[in-house]
């Protein structure tokens, strides 16, 4: 997408042919840098601290992570060690594991010395698929705006509630959560997007908000305690999130805080839609709540925020009294029940097991007894 | 309630006879310190600027507002422009309404210069009312934390989750939400409070961190979204929040975020009470939703945040990108069908109008057909 009018994507293969770009999220929205990737260790450490988030833009990192340790040694060991570091950072995306294993499949077989150019080529395969997902989902989600909106008095927009960051800066381009949104601007239909802050990482205040004032999508940052009382006063018309991890049954994994709205939703009658590519579907689980892995971060995600002082400089603050511990889950399982559809790149389907079968029959064929 | 050991309160006649003290709530965690208010138009600025804060403190502050106006004029346009001076402060809080409509019937048949006696009595009375309804409402609510606890393994605490500051901060002493948590720990029976950061403001973060840990009660800070997921886990066993305004047939209006976890509490089946002292019920209106005007901060809140430097300097930063604008409703409504008890001064009631009716007879009689 745009910032200031010129196309860019949040990971590239970098001009020199030897290293990766990346947008270092982590100085959003107070600065744009970018920062090369050279090593194994550069990619692992950009995933785990999170300069890259959003699940598939972790599982394109850790594709170009692999193409970096082949670079530096295309054996068995290196290979190995490569998969077994880059997984190890991030433990509730499937699409991590979705991507290493893709890659690993591919060069497993390969000599040594092939593999380099084979992991560079995937690498670049699995970001242009990323893309085209993305704005397949955005494809198919433009028509149940544009439904949601023929019900509004003329001209009013349709406003959209979403959670944390599932737009641009979360995948390779265009966004999971975003793509029907920019879709529906883009189309001329009038939105209006509620961004949820989204503590304690503030995605949604740092991120969301700086690539829809980028792309010129009206918006409201809110708390993440004000969903529901807007949607109380008839304030939402729907709420789209993205995902971390949909189960074969339609739990979906996502941002903490995302499972209180969709009760608010199913509490007001909204309509509470995912947008899920079909790397974030893991096939191997059905129940969420019992079988997703939920990423404790550190407990200073919480009590520190970074912000802009009026000088222009960035500090960090420290928010809580010294002595008071916090804790910090970093996602949390929606129940399939409070989910009105998943959009995917293959269509909008519902929440459920014969749901998602219906689109990915390949799939569900597969999916453990 | 103790600071280092010392008992203290939030509001206080000052010696000089002529002022009275506050803490100025707007400085915690990071510095503790008093202001003195000398004048109708400190009084006024000290709420609308929450130095202090909170349904029961706001009520208590007014009612001296009313005493530092009669000071200076006694007459009957004094009394007049005192009151609606006050009033205009702060919109949600039904205690505000209450404490000065009571001052006003108090002092107006008197002479003007026989006021400020009358203002300061009554002062003090309205204070001193406020600390015995905690002190009640923790007896009331001491023994629904009590059964809790015996269904848990021996030893394990009673896990209480609260939303922004309901403590001793938020009333004269002791709290209304905190008032059964410092009965139990006081008690001896252990317990560990989820304390939700309460965004835009923090007071969970702030606050009622501060109070616990200077009490000595065991305590975690998470974010606002963490709470739905904590109990999909099994890991609060109940949730208490105080309310700035309960209607006669139950609906609380509290904090903003507070029906998030009532729907939260409801889904998984964790009880959900609300500290309701009486003069926070407004007996005028049923229907939380439409009746009760729900205050519009400054976007400010939600763009900026304070917090302390490495340095140990104080520092406000920004947030947001510049440009993204940002919306802060303050209070939401709590459908009393989500509400499994009010505890008030009197004892434990359903959150219906009958249940309030057993209480409080002679108010559900006045109440409006």
């Amino acid at each position: 997408m745009n910032i200031a009018g010129r196309p860019t994507r949040t990971i590239w293969p970098d001009a020199d042919g030897v290293s990766v770009g990346i947008i270092d999220q982590t100085r959003l929205p107070h600065a744009f840098a970018t920062v090369r990737l050279e090593t194994l260790g550069d990619a692992a450490h950009a995933i785990r601290e999170m300069l890259v988030r959003g699940a598939p833009l972790i599982g394109a990192t850790a594709a170009w992570g692999m193409w970096l340790a082949m670079r530096s040694d295309g054996g068995d060991s290196s290979l190995d060690r490569a998969h077994a570091t880059l997984l190890a950072t991030r433990p509730t995306a499937v699409n991590l594991r979705w991507a290493l294993d893709r890659v690993r499949v591919r060069l497993a077989p390969l000599q040594p010395a092939e593999r380099a150019a084979a992991a560079r080529a995937l690498a670049i395969e699995i970001c242009e698929e990323d893309v085209a997902l993305n704005r397949a989902i955005g494809a198919a989600g433009l028509p149940l705006f544009t439904a949601l909106a023929a019900r509004k008095p003329h001209g009013q927009p349709l406003n959209i509630l979403t959670h944390c960051n599932a737009g641009w800066l979360a995948t390779v381009d265009v966004g999971t959560a975003t793509a029907p949104i920019y879709a529906a601007h883009d189309a001329g239909l009038p939105v209006h997007v509620w961004v949820d802050e989204t503590r304690p990482r503030n995605q949604g205040a740092s991120l969301t908000a700086w690539e829809l004032l980028n792309h010129g999508v009206p918006h409201t940052v809110i708390a993440d305690n004000a969903g529901g009382h807007l949607m109380q006063h008839g304030r939402v018309d729907v709420v789209i999130t993205g995902t971390d991890r949909v189960t074969a049954a339609g739990d979906v994994c996502n941002k903490i805080g995302t499972y209180l709205k969709a009760l608010a939703a199913r509490d007001n009658g909204v309509p509470f839609y995912v947008a899920a590519p079909s790397p974030s579907i893991d096939w191997r689980i059905r129940d969420g709540l019992r079988e997703i892995p939920i990423e404790e971060r550190s407990a200073s995600e919480v009590g520190r925020i970074t912000g802009r002082l009026p000088s222009g400089g960035i500090a960090t603050v420290d928010l809580l009294p010294p002595g008071s511990p916090a804790g910090n889950p970093a996602f949390d399982v929606t129940p399939a029940r409070l989910v009105t559809g998943l959009i995917t790149e293959r269509g909008v389907c519902a929440a459920t097991e014969p749901g998602l079968a219906s689109l990915f029959p390949e799939h569900a064929a597969q999916a453990r007894p």
